[in-house]
């Protein structure tokens, strides 16, 4: 294992201590919880908590700030927060308006950040939660039951943050929330494998020449293994899936996020984008924003993944609205 | 060679095409040319050229726009860009005030950068030229004279972006170029090589319990190879190096950067910061913005780089002005 660590048991504590050193005017973290909150709180608005196992940088404290989260809570890497964790994330963002929680559809988290809901109402907090399950890879997986929650949780948390941000009540800023999680579909598929600091070793193994298809964040197997083909026949694979799940047609407007798992350099993510524009181009779909960059990462996995959000009027206007994070902004 | 690519030969096109596909709001290409210029050209101010071979994403079509570069030129991954596409760029971004050119000291982007100065002043541009050389690691290289100009360039095109943005004259924009690079340093160290695709192999190798200090950005041997150890050891032997070659004392403010070189996850990034910041702070060194993330690249390299600039009231004013680029915004 080679990483750029100390002693693996403290890996979590000391990224969120990093980050909070780097970017003080943007968080702050919860004494004695790995949970980062914004360094200033707005009261008064509908407070978003999101959050899951470390691993997945910047998601999620790289997306708290003004226009997006409230509060991200920080599990041990690939491993779901504990219920304490995400009950201290409500009661230190509630400005009273109430709290929507937005879960990644895995089996461990579903079940914690319920537990903590539960926890927080019967203190008088209200909460909502929604559960984002974008990854059109597989029905069911070793963690989850149904599809997976992937990058697509970055648009929820952009346009539900905006929405809240502007004063909305809980019950709008959930059913935008669900809005875009009926409306985003993500695909991805990686190089090469990565290393839980405290596994000591890859999750598994790829030959030189092979590729997984359908990867989850935490190298949950996908569709199948394939021998390594050239970028555009992997976007078509990739566009072929995440379009036949989607109903869209031309003219339609489209949000696209090309996605790095955090071992991706840059130059292969664009020429991942190159040719996903080309592949909605010529289906007369409209490009409305493109996202590219490492948004939810599985350490240093290589390889990528691809999401694309139908857009409407509201949710056009709510993409734009202003965010000011460390990981986005518009 | 596991690559999400097509054709070696057209990484850098195919790249930039995805790049202005993504952001045609901030960039677009000159036809026939690798060469990334503002979407909207400003006039009647100080442009600013950079650029070097590919590889090194977000350097440098990520810093063209607002309050930073106008131009930015791709060479051939890890190859010095031609006195041709330079000479475009020139031309394409002047605005009748004169054009900075801002080169990182390698002998090969130092010649092509001079000889397109040359041809532009032949037809009646001026331009001016500073070279960037703020690694401490090592004096002369592979492929310098001197020192090697690495990850505290985007530190130049940030402070004399913003100058030149003000309206500044390339007298002054030149100075404060200068001022910048005489109080910048850094130093690189990586755990993994990177392979350019027209190679289809690594540029060097590190056993599995090995890592190289002082490295290049182009995988160019370093000071030593070693065992590895823990983070905030090696962060501690790089802070030695580059604050042994700074004049800096209590109170004295900086700025930070630490860059990842493409494969290194935000995770082990921020857990190098944390220590960063505890050596400047022990020594009453007031940090005064930390920047995370990867600035300057190697491809799919695994390692980072510690940048620290010194500042004054002016370079911190202009650290702090309006940036609004692909991958650097303030």
């Amino acid at each position: 294992m080679k990483k750029l660590i100390n002693k693996p048991e403290n890996v979590e504590k000391e990224m969120l201590e990093g980050i909070v050193k780097a970017h003080g005017e943007y968080v702050k973290k919860l004494p004695g919880f790995n949970v980062l909150v914004r360094a200033k709180k707005k009261e008064n608005k509908v407070a978003l908590v999101s959050g899951g196992g470390s691993g997945h940088e910047p998601a999620h404290g790289g997306f708290v700030g003004e226009g997006m989260l409230d509060g991200a809570v920080a599990g041990a890497v690939f491993t779901s927060p504990t219920p304490d964790q995400v009950f201290e994330a409500i009661k230190a963002v509630d400005g009273g308006q109430g709290v929507l929680l937005i879960i990644k559809n895995y089996t461990g988290d579903v079940m914690n950040f319920e537990m903590a809901a539960e926890m927080a109402e019967m203190e008088g907090i209200k909460v909502e939660k929604v559960i984002v399950n974008d990854d059109v890879a597989v029905e069911g997986s070793l963690y989850t039951t149904g599809r997976r929650g992937v990058a697509g949780t970055i648009f929820v948390h952009k346009i539900a943050g905006a929405l809240a941000e502007k004063g909305a009540t809980l019950e709008e800023v959930k059913a935008v929330a669900e809005k875009v999680i009926a409306n985003v579909r993500t695909m991805g598929m990686a190089l090469t494998p990565c290393t839980v600091p405290a596994a000591g070793k890859p999750g598994f193994e790829l030959s030189e020449h092979e590729m997984e298809m359908g990867i989850g964040i935490h190298g949950e197997p996908g569709t199948h293994r394939e021998a390594l083909v050239e970028a555009d026949k992997i976007v078509d694979h990739m566009m072929t899936k995440i379009l036949g799940d989607m109903d869209l047609k031309a003219k339609d407007e489209v949000a696209v996020m090309v996605n790095g798992f955090g071992g991706t350099p840059l130059m292969e993510l664009y020429i991942v984008n190159n040719h996903v524009y080309d592949v909605l181009n010529e289906k007369g779909i409209k490009i409305y924003r493109t996202f590219v960059g490492n948004y939810m990462t599985s350490i240093e996995m290589a390889g990528c993944s691809v999401t694309v959000l139908k857009l409407d009027e509201e949710t056009k206007e709510l993409l734009d609205a202003k965010a000011n994070t460390i990981a986005f902004r518009v």
